[in-house]
């Protein structure tokens, strides 16, 4: 994963985010201000409580409180928080998504062979078709190559189209970012092997050339190998032969699609932490949404938010607090005895985290 | 599944196709022959046949053979054949591709509860990102709607566009293709539900325009029902609940990707048969690929293709025979003796099929 560039004690501003989030959200932050007491943890409001007291989902003063820390925590977004999120994406520039799929023993998976499952997509986290760029057919007429392509677009019918965009600088950095976490899986008995996922076949001046791109980034470090799927082929083989996969480097739409998949291959997204890095600052959240139905109710699984809490210690440089979290969730769900109710156990969010708790 | 609606014998234009296509489609012909008299197989050359035969590997023989047939059984395209399955689908505007998904018992899954398992994908089969649209980034400035996105293309750096096309008339009659199925299958006892996958909350032009008309089509059908959810959840949910499901649509590039992943919950392509139908033609082929490793060993799976028959057996009305295949191909597979490699068993393709064969 990358790591903080940045000198002292780095600062984390914590957005809770909506719903049902800020119950997952506020008990993990107690776990890493024990584990790590130079994080400086600074709340900030967002949704509907920043309505109230601001009079706008994503005042200035979150803003603010965003741009100053190194990073930011993030519950999950209901709606009302979303601004937020596209800022922390295309405002922040954190470009590259890191979705961990590991199955510990424990989780609920649907597979007969779970414990094959444990790899790392790579998304590119700003381009592809999100942020949309859509439009009416008839205006694909004034583009140049629109007579160039194999069936001309049907602008005369009732319609709509949608772009999809991809620079080199971009996809570069996405595949620099896949290659250097291979490297450091490596180091740790992985086999170092990356793994893109495209429509090359179909798509050649876009998938094609992130192929290529991949290709040229992974013929840099002596040390990897590679290997290339369709899109549709890979999608199979995350849930066919998981235990082939290291590192799979996607596109933004790809990666938001298999990401999923491969999260309800472990045993959902309560369990899939996430990070999103840029040059200068990164955020980490649950890849879950907000759950508006289970609000107040105090059953979320906060796995996936510890894990993501585990992912932010790591960037920081707490590589061994990071392990002893992820070391006490594992031995959570191995003994058995207390499972969220997502993974087919009763407990509640509360007295899960404190079983993780007594564990470290 | 759709009728055909033409009157005395239909013909079927065979195209072997690449590799080891030929394999499965050969036995397959034979066996369909067998259980419906009164269907005419013709033959067509493709690849490299049809390059030695007639210097092209898509000849205007092969070409009249597909237009004088009501429906083409397809093999497998390794590329030489790729311009006739490009033909078959947007030459004979075969809009609406159909994936059954379903589990028999002797399948090797690598799912828990594979039995969960028993739906149908209804797939856009025209629009979309395929065929490819695309060209470079400093087009996009020529777009009276550029301006106007929430980000501007960045029309001054090196990178390449990729356009999805969305015409209400296809996505309409894709909706429509996917009532008339869940309807059929509610009569057989299923629930007769539609699900909607797409991206309606980042595309509401196109994505979000689909999710209106599919919405439409189902209100105007009083027995069906109705659920929507985003893609990426619904990839999650194919692996997690798929017992939700029951006639899924999608649009092209969805179907392509979800589609693959389905598979692999069953046991793998080799198991997965497919239909494209338009107004006036129909053409069934197995969604493996030529395999050219395979190739004269007399091992590819037939699975896919005998099942891609009986879809053709419905297209033209022989229900009852159509049942019989199915139901011949599940008893080979209940009984267990003669399975296939890629199902963890040692039969020939040859084997298989004389199995199957024995059970009609």
């Amino acid at each position: 994963m990358m790591r903080w560039s940045g000198q002292g004690n780095p600062t984390i501003c914590v957005i809770a985010g909506d719903d049902s989030a800020p119950e997952v959200v506020l008990p993990t932050v107690e776990i890493l201000r024990h584990l790590a007491p130079g994080l400086d943890f600074r709340p900030a409001l967002s949704g509907r409580e920043a309505q109230e007291r601001y009079g706008e989902t994503f005042p200035a003063e979150t803003r603010a409180a965003i741009d100053s820390a190194d990073c930011t925590l993030f519950g999950a977004s209901g709606g009302p928080s979303r601004p937020i999120l596209w800022y922390l994406r295309w405002g922040k520039e954190t470009y590259v998504n890191i979705r961990p799929v590991r199955w510990f023993p424990g989780y609920n998976s649907p597979m007969r062979n779970p414990e094959r499952i444990d790899y790392v997509i790579v998304r590119d986290n700003l381009e592809g078709m999100y942020p949309p760029r859509e439009g009416n057919l008839a205006e694909l007429a004034a583009l140049p190559s629109s007579t160039g392509w194999w069936q001309a677009p049907p602008v005369e019918k009732v319609g709509a189209y949608s772009v999809r965009l991809c620079t080199d600088e971009q996809m570069r950095r996405v595949a620099v970012a896949a290659c250097e976490l291979a490297v450091q899986r490596q180091a740790q008995g992985y086999p170092g092997r990356v793994t893109l996922g495209a429509k090359y076949s179909i798509q050649p001046r876009t998938d094609g050339r992130f192929r290529e791109i991949v290709r040229a980034a992974v013929s840099e470090y002596a040390g990897l190998t590679y290997q290339e799927f369709l899109i549709d082929d890979l999608a199979r083989r995350l849930v066919a032969v998981p235990e082939t996969l290291d590192v799979v480097v996607l596109n933004n739409e790809h990666g938001d699609i298999l990401a999923d998949a491969a999260s309800g291959t472990i045993g959902g997204l309560g369990l899939s932490p996430s990070a999103c890095y840029g040059e200068g600052y990164a955020y980490f959240e649950p890849v879950h949404g907000s759950a508006p139905d289970l609000a107040g109710k105090n059953v979320v699984n906060p796995t996936a938010m510890l894990l993501s809490g585990a992912l932010m210690l790591d960037y920081f440089g707490y590589a061994e607090q990071a392990q002893a979290l992820r070391d006490a969730v594992a031995r959570v769900y191995r003994e058995g005895a207390v499972l969220p109710v997502d993974q087919g156990g009763q407990a509640s969010t509360t007295t899960f985290v404190e079983a993780v708790s007594t564990h470290l």
